[in-house]
């Protein structure tokens, strides 16, 4: 499993007036944490009203001071990414490319250009659609074109977007076979989910999150943007990875454990 | 989900010494618990050495006492379950049949007799499969026997039977095929796990057993032997069920957290 650490993001009000501040520390510190904890790849996101491309590039600087990790560099505004890809000292990935025609023809050049890995949103010009079909189609064109134009599959983590199962109840489970279709269909591509977007509306989040971690993972899910220092959702992970057999003799299981990192989960 | 309540099992050495004292109030508590907590039936398993059929129907008679719910009847010795038959007030599972021949040959009248529902374990004369066609080769030849024989689909639920992780770390992969192959190729079947064998010889079992069940029932799983007292793995019983998409308008989520079930789950 690949950990994007999510915690460097503007939406987030401390985060946001941490780099409105310019608080190198809080940031810095953040980075660390993630790291510490886990993370292969730093998010950043500098989504800040207004003066987001700054931002963004403060953000990178700070971070790469303290931490040697790759980034993920985040935004919803194209220009964002191109001005910050120069800046990025490591291979990034792109957070996120799709099928908007605007979007793909701003970013899959400069992608190219940088080396970059993406992550490819299973979203066009009519949005995301709700069905594990649709998904697999749009990830289908996202997937001719990048290669078309040189990215490798391995290069490239498809997110079939997940709504709230507060808003649809069968979103859940529409995402799950997309990810199985997605992995069967391209074999050496990525799939990769930012988890909390299920567990939105209902109380007990971390909660929702985790267990829907686990049962992508059985799905065949290799990537996450999550929060590295919830320690329940890293248990999760770790437990998840041995009861699929993808952990010879339970080794990760029992290192995990004897160095204290499953025992955030309640009841033993 | 069907939950059978574990708990009153001699194996477990204070229900063994409760049984042997024949504490009556120790074993009434742990009914009365179970049904509160949302076991919709009560294992009763006798097995002390040398009377068991004597504890069992003791059993059964101080369990009826304090609970409406019905009982599952456990024993690995036939003779066990003939004599504990007649004293079952309600419509009784039994835990359980088999592929041995013995066995099938012995409890089979039995459960037609006795208008009983069965627990039909993947397991014959050479042991259990490894692989998940081995166990629904078994899966449907005890369907054939069973149908043939006048039991109704709904009437009976298929154990793949889950060996530890630890021992086999395909065991969890190879019985979420099974669940999976057998709630396709049997519409109208049930099925139904043991969970805590899948963490035998870990460390945090109950963490593994419950992450384990939120797998399951995403393959279709339907009914679990589990501790209905372990809040941990009730609340992921909800939560999965939820993100599963069987949980219209997630009111079942919503008042199971009301009611405060949720809450054992650490980290919110």
């Amino acid at each position: 499993m690949l950990i994007v650490g999510e915690l460097i993001n503007c939406t987030r009000k401390k985060v946001a007036s941490a780099v409105e501040a310019r608080d190198r520390k809080f940031i810095q510190d953040l980075a660390r944490r993630q790291d510490e904890a886990g993370a292969d790849y730093l998010d950043v996101n500098g989504g800040v009203l207004g003066q987001e491309t700054e931002a963004l590039q403060w953000i990178i600087e700070a971070v790469q001071e303290v931490s040697q990790k790759p980034l993920c560099v985040d935004s919803s505004i194209s220009e964002v990414i191109l001005a910050a890809l120069p800046k990025v000292a490591k291979r990034p990935l792109i957070n996120s490319l799709s099928a908007e025609p605007r979007r793909l023809e701003a970013l899959l050049p400069a992608a190219l250009e940088h080396r970059a890995k993406v992550i490819a949103l299973c979203l066009d010009e009519n949005g995301i659609p709700k069905t594990a079909d649709g998904k697999l189609r749009i990830a289908e064109h996202l997937l001719r074109r990048f290669t078309d134009a040189g990215l490798a599959l391995d290069d490239i983590y498809v997110d079939p977007c997940l709504f709230p199962v507060a808003s649809d109840q069968q979103s859940g489970r529409e995402v799950l076979r997309a990810i199985e279709l997605i992995m069967t269909e391209f074999r050496g591509v990525h799939t990769i989910l930012g988890l909390s977007n299920v567990s939105f509306g209902l109380p007990l989040r971390r909660a929702l999150n985790r267990t829907f971690l686990a049962l992508a993972m059985a799905r065949g899910l290799d990537a996450a943007i999550l929060d590295p220092l919830d320690r329940a959702a890293m248990a999760t992970l770790v437990t998840a990875r041995t009861l699929l057999g993808n952990d010879a003799s339970c080794m990760k299981y029992v290192t995990a454990y004897r160095a204290g990192r499953l025992q955030a989960e309640a009841g033993g």
